[in-house]
């Protein structure tokens, strides 16, 4: 885990590793393989960001007990899920620095296993009971699996504008970031409008989350960021630093973003080329600054709140999307 | 549909014009090129064998109404979805004679097209919102995932034996079965041994269900059969014919059974050999033998049901699984 986020944390450092014991007791399965799997894809140094939203949101709002661990695992089983399904579709090889669980086991055990932590999420959801929860809960997965369907159809696509770009990433990856907060939320029984709140901080939180993943997917080092540089260009997706900066790119210029993004392979020196046009247009910049906008929204949201150590955690969280280098 | 089915089913012609009509509303989605992909997948003629269970068991329990149409919806989802990221899994090329998803459309859409059927599935087990039904399909479709991983480990294991391949078929086919039946008979809220009977029902016709299919594989015309004939040896899957067969044959008929296993390709003339090799032993009557005992424990369930329509199609469908050619 990223230093910064380590210190962030600092202070629920006892409740990150009660999750770590819920998750690992909810990885047993009849089939000794499928835990193999599941621990392996879990063991990963993933920030757990999601299921750490909804312990904070759940304290903020006033619940603590067990049930609020089991909830945070179903969102942190979820969205485990849904990566181990994208690693499958993206064909990617390295997770977090590591082999992927389609590499290492092939694709079969990686949609399987990825089935597996759906269905022990929404066990965990049915064992809770409340039917609230599992409609956010559903919903949000939903419109997620939509998400994916919809940046695969604008693969490729260079009409994709701004608001192509910000329907996509708001289903894939801000929906369930404002799930994450909510079911802690509605776990408080807090009023409508600080679940209404909650939620928003984390779709705001989402949104940022996802701009700057999308600009480190050009800028990291990839021993830092753990995962292939370029993965987008050599997909294909047209995220938001090259959608600014083709609009504003000459005739040669589109014509050498055009041809990364078409080609089976994009070689380091076509890569270095589309950064420096991104660069020259500034497409990063933009990129950021409205992450940063999306940042000042979702801290906004924690304006009714009561002072306590998990909205400084929180306000803290929104801060460290932009400043984080994996 | 084959023939003879078609014929069972007449009298509830119009209950399954209206399962057609309520899939067809649960397909919409904010993302039209997912219900296209749903649709061409839902429209291949498969038997609807599952809702139909639900349907039946419902009606013979009391329940007719819409809630009825919705659970039978959700159990057809869900076998959809684990039949896409099969079809994924085993890289079929074809399903029903027609291309399979992931042919037609990729992997990538196989497995997230795959994933919306899970998830609309939820969604309408959450609108149902009885924990009872929640509990039996979340903890159905986690075991099924279980018993598919299981395959996948015991794939190309020579000492696979007969409980293990019972536990396997138990998982990924016959629990989904009893669950289409138990959601129908909780519907309609009969008493506890009721509900239990038809669950055993659906549990034994779920075995001869797929210990017929593991002969089909073997000895099936692939025009009507709708597959490419010999996936399970091609796959490096053990089933039943072939367990059987393989402890009677001598070390030189046992040797190309293993290696008709473990070839990357098994040519015309290979599968005919093993094919040989199983009817000399007579692999296939033990199968069906074991099958027919299942349907008659099936069948034997229902005796405590009162005559009606309903009963006598359940009884009929019991006697159609062995006699299907497809």
């Amino acid at each position: 885990m990223n230093t910064s986020l380590q210190n962030i944390l600092l202070p629920i450092s006892d409740e990150l590793a009660q999750l770590d014991r819920v998750i690992s007791q909810l990885l047993n399965s009849e089939v000794p393989f499928v835990k193999t799997v599941a621990e392996y894809v879990l063991s990963n140094g993933g920030k757990r960001l999601r299921p750490i939203l909804t312990i904070l949101s759940a304290r903020l709002s006033g619940s603590k007990g067990a049930v609020v661990y089991n909830m945070a695992a179903c969102i942190e089983f979820i969205h485990t899920a849904s990566l181990m399904h994208d690693d499958v579709v993206d064909h990617a090889k390295l997770r977090r620095g590591r082999p992927s669980a389609n590499a290492k086991w092939g694709n079969h055990v990686a949609v399987l296993v990825g089935d597996f932590f759906y269905c022990r999420g929404s066990q965990l959801l049915t064992q809770q009971g409340d039917l609230k929860i599992l409609k956010i809960v559903t919903d949000t997965i939903t419109a997620t699996t939509e998400g994916e369907v919809l940046e695969i159809i604008k693969s490729f696509d260079l009409s994709t504008d701004l608001a192509d770009y910000l329907s996509i990433i708001n289903r894939k990856t801000a929906l369930l970031m404002a799930a994450a907060c909510e079911v802690g939320a509605v776990l408080g029984n807090v009023p409508e409008e600080f679940q209404k709140a909650l939620w928003a901080y984390g779709e705001n939180l989402g949104m940022a989350f996802q701009l700057a993943d999308d600009i480190l997917d050009y800028t990291s080092s990839e021993d830092i960021f753990g995962k292939t540089n370029g993965i987008d260009l050599q997909e294909g997706k047209l995220t938001l630093p090259l959608i600014l900066s083709l609009k504003q790119a000459s005739e040669a210029e589109a014509k050498i973003m055009k041809s990364a993004l078409m080609a089976e392979r994009v070689e380091k020196d076509l890569f270095g080329q589309v950064y420096a046009i991104i660069k020259k247009y500034g497409g990063f910049e933009a990129t950021f600054d409205l992450a940063r906008d999306y940042v000042e929204k979702a801290k906004a949201q924690l304006i009714p709140f009561r002072a306590s150590l998990e909205k400084d955690i929180l306000l803290a969280l929104a801060d460290y999307v932009l400043e984080r280098d994996n």
